[in-house]
């Protein structure tokens, strides 16, 4: 079967505080998005408003052009290994169990729009990585692993442009591999995890630690006594000169490059993409956590390691919860095409 | 196609000290059996005939009732992706990179050893793994990571029932990950990896160390100054009772236990193999290396996990190399058959 000429799905980011939605043209990328409060303090049935409002923006009008394939949702929490369910995501109270299509389905026809195929439900990690993958930094590369620092830290691992998802497809758990057995707690109570130096909270609180008793240009954004300090106003402080700034970066980047030594030295996957908020402080996080890595990989497997930091922001997990619903469609067309 | 009866292939494990071979019967296991001196401080040429007096060994008269499908070779060293070299095996000085059948094809011939088949090499703590997963403790588990603790650490990953082996087939180096980015450095100048713990040189000094000061029976066994202390020295005291050689186990096991979270977090696969000289130690380094996982897997991965010993010892690296040969002919039949 001949693939149409264009194929569009809509594809899902839902955060704790914002929930955005891009529809997307297989080999364009973006074509509209939305972005709108998520509301999760109002709990489940909400949300699910949320989701539907939000496809409703940008599909607006679009039916007249075309139909969408699909709908990839990535979610935080856990989504099974079928793809169709996410249970408990942090952040949004009273959500237990939901099957997407389920919950999904009426409330789309209620609101007239007509999705053609699946609802698919992807962790919001791994869905950051397909994105990378097809639209990111990770297009270079057939197997990558993605490393996402945001409030926590995320991971993934792509092996030949699919998803590993392990045993229930919860695999990538990078942020909670630790790279010291005596070190802090992260937020599963996992001891010297890399979330417990890298995770947003935990890197502010590093930096107040390390920095408040320096003379350091952070007293005037970090608040009193530090104590509003956050990753970005270590990064603005480093970009402008401040030696005891890029001291942190390079304190926190050392860590991560540890890690990512482990992580190479087990799966023999050379290429890294760093994405998420506190990767946008680039090189000065990532030349020293590339210095850590270069010591920390064997020397048989040194050869053609490489971080690279995603340039695409936070918009590959939209992209990547669309390109669940390709994938999709590839695996279900009569002559197995491969994917694209 | 329909399968032959019966299947035989001739596995081999190469030691720095010992050369394993056996011959294996796809359903059986082990037929027959040789071990003979590596000699490998003689070189690689003599190490190749070598390998081929001990084929000899264990097809001698096999001929008349049946052929052998081909050979696979266990090896420490870098195997190449496609499994037809072996580079740099360290214990085996002058030996850079083989092309194993080109090597070995002549000699067989000239020894009068008719083989069907391929020769194919695979590193040796993946060959222990495929072993595993089809003559040993692996079996009930169609994906699982193998971790084989003996002079150093090795590992591999099984992914439904097929070695996971990265970009160039290196994968699987667990003994390498660090569990902490300012620990003691291993062979390959890695801080914190787990081998600096637990490969047996590295345990054997730990051991000494803390033990030194202590009332324990290891002054008797261990020689002067605990000079002479081994894993098996504190396996046999400990399991004798002397709380101290417990500790120093319980000790090990936790430093396993951090590791293997790490890897479970990452990976989900949720079941480990043990094998290796110093897994002998069994429950007495297992215990606390399941209560250190316990606490390092985050609470959503946790359902399933297991620590388990490899039941069959050293002997699966043989069975796993055999393996190696049954698998190529499984992916080989004009049916694609599945393995099994």
């Amino acid at each position: 079967m001949a693939r149409a000429e264009t194929e569009h799905a809509v594809g899902v980011d839902l955060g704790g505080t914002n929930l955005k939605v891009a529809l997307v043209e297989r080999a364009e990328g973006i074509v509209r998005q939305a972005v709108l409060p998520t509301e999760a303090e109002s709990g489940p049935e909400r949300v699910l408003d949320r989701i539907v409002e939000g496809v409703a923006r940008v599909v607006q009008g679009f039916e007249a052009h075309g139909h969408v394939e699909g709908i990839g949702v990535g979610a935080p929490g856990v989504v099974s290994l079928d793809r169709s369910t996410v249970t408990k995501p942090p952040n949004v109270p009273g959500w237990e169990t939901v099957h997407l299509a389920d919950a999904l389905g009426p409330r789309l026809r209620a609101a007239g729009i007509d999705v053609a195929g699946p609802v698919i439900a992807e962790n919001d990690a791994n869905a950051a990585a397909l994105g990378s993958a097809f639209y990111g930094s990770g297009q270079p590369f057939d197997s990558f692993v993605m490393v996402t620092l945001g409030t926590g830290v995320g991971g993934a691992i792509v092996v030949e442009n699919r998803l590993f998802r392990g045993t229930t497809g919860a695999a990538g758990e990078i942020g909670h591999m630790s790279i010291d057995y005596e070190g802090p707690y992260d937020r599963a109570g996992v001891a010297g995890a890399i979330e417990a130096y890298l995770g947003q909270r935990f890197l502010s609180r590093h930096a107040r630690y390390q920095l408040l008793a320096r003379d350091t240009g952070l007293h005037e954004t970090g608040g009193h006594d530090l104590r509003d300090v956050t990753p970005q106003h270590v990064h603005a402080a480093a970009l402008a000169g401040d030696p005891a700034a890029i001291e942190v970066l390079a304190w926190a980047g050392h860590k991560l490059g540890v890690l990512l030594g482990s992580v190479v030295n087990l799966l023999d996957i050379r290429k890294i993409v760093v994405g998420g908020g506190v990767s946008q402080a680039g090189d000065l996080l990532l030349d020293p956590a590339r210095r850590a890595m270069g010591r920390c990989v064997i020397p048989s497997m040194c050869d053609g390691i490489e971080i690279v930091q995603e340039t695409r922001g936070n918009d590959v997990a939209m992209l990547g919860a669309a390109r669940l619903v390709f994938e999709h469609l590839d695996d279900h067309r009569d002559d197995h095409r491969p994917a694209g």
